[in-house]
C-alpha cells in the first residue's frame, strides 16, 4: 500500500497531537515525522474539521508544540465554507463558535438567505438553535450547511455531543438535508488534493477517524491508514463498512513505511 | 364517514383551544361542542401530547376556559412513559419541562438506565443536552424514550423547536432509535381507546395535525378529521401521504354532523 506515493493528508487532532486540557500534547514521534515528510520531498496537507478557531489560531497553536505546519497547508471546514458562500451568493446566518466568527470576516451577513452551522459548543442554546431553525423555515427552500458531521468528541470534561447531532435536529424540524463542508465530504478531499497538485491515487491519507478520514478518503479513490491513536478505537477495526489500507501504530510508523518504498 | 361510531378521540391544543398568551382562548364553539359530545352519550377521551405541564394543571386550564373535562379523561406521554418505565423497571434521567417533573414523583430516577426526553423548552440547554448525551452514551445499550416526536411549535413569540429534533440530535449521537410515546405512537391511540373501551373501527379522532392526529389515528384503524383551525394549513390537503376521512372548519361543525348520525 505505500507505493508510487507522492502527496499525504493528515488528519490533525489525534494524528498529530492529543487534545485536552490547555491545549495538547503533542503524540511521540509526529513533530519528527512532519519534518521528516517535508524532508523527502513528499507533498503535504493537513485536512482536519477544527472547527473552534481561525486557521490562524489553530496553527498558532501546533507551531507552539514544535510542528512545522502554515496556514496555506491547512485544509479546514470554515474556508470551504465561505468559497460555496461567495460561489452561490449565499448570505450566511452564522451558527457558530466565537472563535471561528473571524474566518467569515469578508461575508456578507445581511439579510441571511442560508444557515452555516459548525461545533458552537457553549453557544448552541436554546435561544440560539431556535433563532437558526427561524430563518431555516422562513426561506422558501432552506439551505443548510454544516462544517462537518461529527457525533460527539472528549474534551478533558467529558463528552460533548458535536455538530453533527445539532445538523440533525435542524434538518428534522426543517424537513431539509444539510450540505456537509468538511470530512467526509468528497469535495473536501479534493479541495486538499487540488492544493497539493496530487491526483487521488497517488496520495494517503493518514487519520483516526475510521468513518471521516479513512472511509471518506477511500471513497475518493484515495488509499488511506489508520493510526492507533486519538479517537482509533479496538472496535473500529471490526468496522462493518470501512476496511483502512492498512493500520499504524501511529504517524511516525507510517512514515517510516512510506518514506522506504520512496 | 360518520356513521357506526361510539367514541370520539379529540386533540385539545389547535381544536379545543388556540394557545398563546396567557394559556390560550378557546375556539369558537368548541366549548359548547364537547358539552354536546357528552349529552350525546357517545364516549369521549382527549389525546393531547402536551408535556409542558401535568395532566392537573392543563386540566385546571382546560376548565378555567369553561370546557367539561377531567384528569381522567385525558391521555397524554409523562403517564404513558411512566407506566412503560415501571413495566420494564426503568430508571430515567429526565430531560423535560419542569413543570412536568410532578408526573414522575413515584418514579424511582436513582442510578438511571434510561432517557426521557419531552419538549424541555429553556431546560434544552448545551450542558443539560450533554448530561443527556453521556447518560445514553454510557449504557451497554442505550433507551431513549421521547414524549412525542413534534418538529415544532408556534408560541406568541414565535416558532419553537419541539421535542422530535432534539430526540434526533442524540438518536444520531448514540446511533440509537428513540421509542416514542406520545401521537403518532400506535400504543399512545390504543390505550386512549382501551379507556374508552371503544373498538378502534367504532372511533374517530379529530385533529389539526396532519401527520401525528390524522395519519397516527389511522394507522390504528380508526377514521380521522382535520379540523381547519390550530396548526392546519392549506397545504396539509395536498399531503402525499395522510389523507384525512375528512375536513371540518372547526371542532364545532364535526360534532354537528356527527350527532346527525347517531
Amino acid at each position: 500500500w505505500a507505493r508510487a506515493v507522492r502527496g499525504l493528508l493528515l488528519d490533525v487532532s489525534g494524528v498529530l497531537y492529543d487534545s485536552g486540557g490547555d491545549g495538547g500534547v503533542p503524540i511521540a514521534g509526529s513533530v519528527e515525522a512532519v519534518r521528516r515528510i517535508k524532508a523527502s520531498g513528499l507533498k503535504l496537507q493537513f485536512c482536519t474539521n477544527e472547527t473552534q478557531a481561525t486557521r490562524e489560531k489553530f496553527v498558532k497553536k501546533l507551531q507552539g508544540m514544535g510542528f512545522d505546519i502554515s496556514v496555506a497547508e491547512v485544509t479546514a471546514p470554515a474556508p470551504a465554507a465561505c468559497r460555496i458562500l461567495k460561489e452561490r451568493s449565499l448570505r450566511p446566518h452564522l451558527l457558530v463558535h466565537n472563535a471561528l466568527i473571524p474566518e467569515f470576516a469578508e461575508i456578507d451577513k445581511a439579510n441571511p438567505n442560508c444557515v452555516v452551522i459548525g461545533d458552537a459548543a457553549e453557544n448552541f442554546t436554546y435561544a440560539n438553535l431556535n433563532e437558526a431553525f427561524r430563518v431555516l423555515i422562513g426561506m422558501e427552500k432552506p439551505v443548510l450547511i454544516s462544517l462537518g458531521r461529527g457525533r460527539y468528541y472528549k474534551e478533558t470534561d467529558g463528552l460533548k455531543l458535536d455538530v453533527g447531532a445539532y445538523m440533525k435536529a435542524l434538518e428534522y424540524a426543517c424537513d431539509v438535508q444539510a450540505e456537509v463542508v468538511g470530512k467526509p465530504a468528497k469535495m473536501f478531499f479534493e479541495s486538499a488534493l487540488a492544493e497539493m497538485g496530487v491526483p487521488p491515487q497517488q496520495a494517503i491519507m493518514i487519520g483516526d477517524d475510521i468513518v471521516n478520514d479513512v472511509g471518506g478518503a477511500q471513497r475518493c479513490g484515495m488509499r488511506a491508514l489508520q493510526v492507533r491513536t486519538g479517537k482509533y478505537r479496538p472496535c473500529d477495526e471490526n468496522h462493518p463498512h470501512v476496511k483502512p489500507d492498512a493500520y499504524v501504530n501511529n504517524l511516525a510508523e507510517a512514515v517510516d513505511i512510506i518514506l522506504q518504498q520512496l
